[in-house]
């Protein structure tokens, strides 16, 4: 062993982070990886035990472990009485020599042209990452009030209670307490008529929309969305293959029209009825009806997304369409991401009952299911009645802090934009004044630190209003004026 | 209101399970049902306040609520001096009537032919469903020996230590500790080379499985998988529309002879290197070598699964073939599920650096992210140790296992088949002998409520050995010799 292979061992050996880790695997991924980037050569011989050992200060028995486990490998040969080799391999680690390591190295680095077509748009869309940082007007809800503590208590109880079974695999449904939660609340509060064999528990709402897109519609087939819309069905809708129709919205939110006037051209039209995303329409009833008409006589699908329904502040949230035709052609997406906390990842799927066996195969396919123990602490949170009450808390805050972001909106920035204001929800929209440039309006509040998201970017086309979207139920009232005091000075007069 | 309107009224109301719901929801979804339902008519004249009050016992500022909601809906028409009535919808809800309520709900309701041609491939394939119970003989791990007590203890802290920001949307990558832990683990136990950033956490294997089809490869191309091999990853890339290629295993696992001979035909091959599902086989450094030289060549790809590596008996597990191209054309997946339970639903990717980014947007289109509290533990256990111990712990747990459960198998079951002695992993291969019919043996075994999945399954072609895959990991001993002895006398002799 040169002296070069020795000093490349010893480094290896010393790497940062490896001192928890055993010296006999140590010495083992040591000399392994010395042959694989060719520093060992072919045929090499390694010193013996002995010398190793006391080359490096280990123990024999370490050294010999290692050389053991290499052997078994293939990476070394041990000849009685003559000693230990470097395997000759007919493959050889040619590709990974020292001498042309590099140029190699880069050649066979995968390059992003080795995406699939589907790939490529989607590396392109950037996707919809979420922002993970509650800075002024970041639409979020506010995680300072979830009560962290009551949620520990039941998790432990969930814990300390479990059935080990309950940590195999679960039901790909979702957790049945879970689910039988769920239909109670959606009964009571969404007017949702739904037995527990109709839900899914899900990850996400995007999960929800990825497994309606895959089961119910064939790519090329066209969806209808709302125009301005939520531009993560958008791009969930598209990486599935399907063509996008836009459909107008205005104050009574999606025009039904439109969506009858596509006929059967849509298979299916995906809507935000409580609270439309993001221009805060509630669907009218006359509208609602109508969508159900269509899709009676289309066959179509209403994706009904009642993301945030449970902020309602002026009254109390209307019902749901599925309500109105239970069972049939509506599919009902709720998420426990807005009103308790994003990071924790529930979601559920309200189905027609012929329906369900699909989605739960693919849902198999897709992921297994949903983790169980937290399923398990959000049924128990339900069942014992701290999901009413933490709505209940946070829409008084929430609407609290809507009235006071809106007041404060009227003294700071009025001259700059008018807002929509709204009857629920996380967010008010403001549309601009026609003088202001949207997208310098919107580079302005980013060099002081503000995140205002141009409402442009939910046009799917060429035409649109100018805006932004605030958030103000993360921020508490103080925070929002001062924020706002700072973005009116950095907006050209 | 007719006498049978009122009393339908009064069934809803008092419908079982509503007792937690408060007077006034209640009393404005049965009116709401019942308009929907077609028991009251349009322009139906409804009990005043006062006396519907009356009549149910409730107070009159609980109808009046009700009455009001259903106002703003547009499901009631309040007429000052003449009373409430049921809207005049345009529309109306002639869907619903009670007359033709049934035949207009069955001729509604969605049927099986409404999925997509994906959605009824996968629904015909019925998915990849778990088994929740662990009878004998599923192949399961022991989730009696998990140290839930130090699991909770680490989640309280977690949750007591969380930055409130954390709960809110996380890094689609993973939580960057644990990601720190896997790329020190895989490194220490695995020769994995990977830094943090070349690790995306997922929910589980299948998960990694799917984004690799959608991002790697088009609709139509091949993909060669191991025959026999793992069902779910078949059933994934069948769902995302690629041929499937068969290439024979032998005791050296899959024959990169034949993976070389298919060349450039072959985009993918998906490989279960460390322990071959189901037939137990270690692929040789020969074969590793031959299979990263055949991915060089021909810009293809390895697909890595590791699914229980950690548990290797006769020695330590051998390093990952992605320690031989690090960064280059293997795809490596490791998942907890084996090592620690299944229903945490986390798993890794390791990728090469360029592909990461189209894999994190992806994966914020599929479902966001993982669950951020479970990561945050699971960081927090390997971290302090907990993970490498229990990994040891239950390695000699399971390698007594083995040994009494092969030690049974011959006592009890040799006359009928001759095992694959297994050099890790959770199950063992069984092969019949010839007189043995396969079908009828699993039929007897399911008489007596033993499970013994027949290896026929997991071959893709119509050739293949006839035999039972035997899980002994979550079996005591006792028990496994106890059902042994059962399915002994339930077989033909």
């Amino acid at each position: 062993m040169r002296t070069k292979s020795a000093n490349a061992l010893l480094a290896l050996l010393e790497e940062e982070g490896s001192q928890r880790i055993p010296l006999t695997l140590r010495l083992q991924n040591a000399v392994r990886r010395l042959i694989i980037d060719g520093h060992l050569s072919e045929g090499e011989r390694l010193p013996s035990t002995r010398m190793m050992a006391s080359d490096l200060g280990l123990a024999r028995d370490t050294v010999e472990d290692a050389y053991q486990h290499l052997e078994m490998e293939g990476f070394l040969e041990r000849r009685m009485g003559s000693g230990t080799f470097v395997s000759a391999s007919e493959h050889r680690f040619i590709g990974n020599r020292r001498s042309t390591g590099r140029a190699r190295s880069e050649r066979s680095a995968p390059g992003s042209t080795e995406l699939s077509r589907r790939g490529q748009a989607i590396a392109r869309s950037g996707g919809v990452p979420d922002h993970p940082c509650p800075k002024p007007f970041v639409v979020l809800p506010d995680v300072q009030s979830f009560p962290l503590e009551t949620w520990l208590k039941l998790t432990a109880k969930v814990i300390r209670g479990i059935k080990r079974e309950t940590l195999l695999y679960a039901d790909p449904m979702g957790y049945p307490p879970l689910r039988e939660e769920i239909a109670r609340y959606l009964s009571a509060h969404r007017g949702v008529e739904a037995s527990t064999e109709q839900i899914v528990v899900l990850n996400s709402s995007l999960q929800a929309l990825g497994l309606i897109a895959s089961l119910l519609m064939e790519p090329g087939e066209r969806v209808g969305l709302e125009e301005p819309g939520f531009h993560g069905a958008r791009q969930v809708f598209c990486a599935a293959g399907l063509r996008l129709e836009s459909i107008p919205v205005d104050v009574d939110g999606i025009s039904s029209d439109r969506v009858e006037k596509h006929g059967s051209d849509i298979r299916a039209v995906y809507v935000t009825p409580s609270h439309q995303y993001p221009l805060g329409a509630t669907l009218s009833l006359q509208r609602r009806l109508a969508l159900v008409r269509w899709a009676e006589q289309t066959r179509g699908w209403i994706i009904e997304d009642d993301y945030d329904s449970e902020f309602r502040y002026d009254g109390r949230p209307i019902a749901a369409i599925q309500s109105l035709a239970p069972g049939r052609r509506v599919l009902y997406i709720g998420t426990f991401s807005k009103v308790l906390f994003p990071g924790l990842r529930l979601a559920y799927l309200v189905l027609p009952s012929s329906l369900v066996p699909a989605f739960v195969s693919a849902r198999t396919l897709v992921d297994g299911h949903t983790a169980v123990i937290s399923q398990a602490v959000l049924a128990e949170f339900m069942r014992e009645g701290h999901f009413t009450t933490h709505i209940r808390r946070m829409r008084q805050i929430y609407h609290a802090r809507r009235d006071a972001f809106a007041e404060a909106f009227e003294k700071h920035l009025s001259r700059f934009a008018s807002m929509i204001f709204p009857a629920g929800g996380l967010h008010l929209t403001a549309l601009l004044n026609d003088e202001l440039d949207e997208a310098a309006s919107v580079a302005a509040a980013a060099r002081h630190a503000i995140e205002l998201p141009a409402l442009r970017q939910l046009y799917a086309g060429p035409k649109g209003r100018k805006g932004w979207l605030m958030g103000f139920a993360a921020l508490p009232p103080g925070d929002a004026e001062k924020a706002m005091r700072k973005l009116a000075k950095a907006l050209p007069d």
